[in-house]
């Protein structure tokens, strides 16, 4: 199966980003908004039942972590893509090297840019349009990750969620 | 928020039950195919935190749950929904009744019907020729159940998984 490793922000950031999504995001109904923290990878019944103990095991060793969101940015020329920029953040760098290394395919295909998508896919003048409004637009975000989710991709495209990881220290 | 509690059958029953929602279920890119064992209710923060124990507790106080699907069947002339209906089921009972206790908001508006929904909001015309067709479908799914999800719905009407919760002696 394919999974993939993402953490979803506050309902209100989930919100907002939906609210461009809708119109400039074909992937808009196939998965919330979310912030990438493993790119879509395969794996089969053995190999994911000896990641999943990994993950748990990361997670429990990961603190909550604070991020802001202050404005979009674009990974312009590469893709057409725009998205609400997460502010650097070297918690979140630490947790995504882990999920690249030891156990875990390795392949990581650019660099670690943490965003979450509002616009992809579109034509180029469409692009110009909604990157020179947004651009305009400052975001005031403050929230906390404190936990990641593993999913897997069903045959229409679609994302469901299989587990829940949260960060250590969270147990009730 | 609004939240609500499901569990996600097997990826082969998800693709089966979305080859038919695509085109017969509105709430297609809402969430995916999924069986409700607690219907959408309120909560703020406090009490969600409250509750949250409380499903863990119940999780781990639930084995695995083996479980059938054989037929489609329909919640006419109450609703024009059909739905992958899940053969009668005595855990998945108790897990239910566990979820309308103690702590939990305890109004069940309808006597809990096990069901994978595939198709609603169908004009009569269209719910008659679906069901028709459907009704001599024979399904022949064994599965089973290994943990439950606690959703919150998003403005948009989707659903966002919030935690999972993982039937007792399942943590590796």
């Amino acid at each position: 199966m394919k999974y993939g490793i993402a953490m979803f922000p506050s309902k209100e950031i989930q919100d907002e980003a939906n609210s461009y999504r809708k119109r400039y995001d074909p992937h808009y109904a196939l998965i919330p908004p979310h912030l990438t923290i493993k790119a879509p990878f395969h794996a089969d019944d053995n190999k994911i039942n000896e990641l999943i103990p990994e993950m748990r095991k990361i997670a429990s060793n990961t603190k909550p972590i604070d991020y802001s969101i202050k404005k979009v940015s674009s990974f312009a020329p590469v893709t057409m893509a725009i998205y609400l920029k997460v502010e650097p953040n070297e918690q979140l760098n630490q947790l995504v090297d882990q999920l690249y290394s030891g156990k875990f395919p390795s392949d990581m295909k650019h660099p670690f840019v943490p965003h979450i998508t509002i616009a992809q896919d579109l034509v180029e003048q469409e692009y110009s349009d909604v990157y020179g409004r947004l651009s305009m637009v400052k975001f005031d975000f403050e929230d906390t990750f404190d936990r990641f989710q593993l999913l897997y991709q069903l045959e229409n495209g679609s994302w469901t969620v299989h587990e829940t990881f949260k960060f250590g220290g969270n147990e009730a």
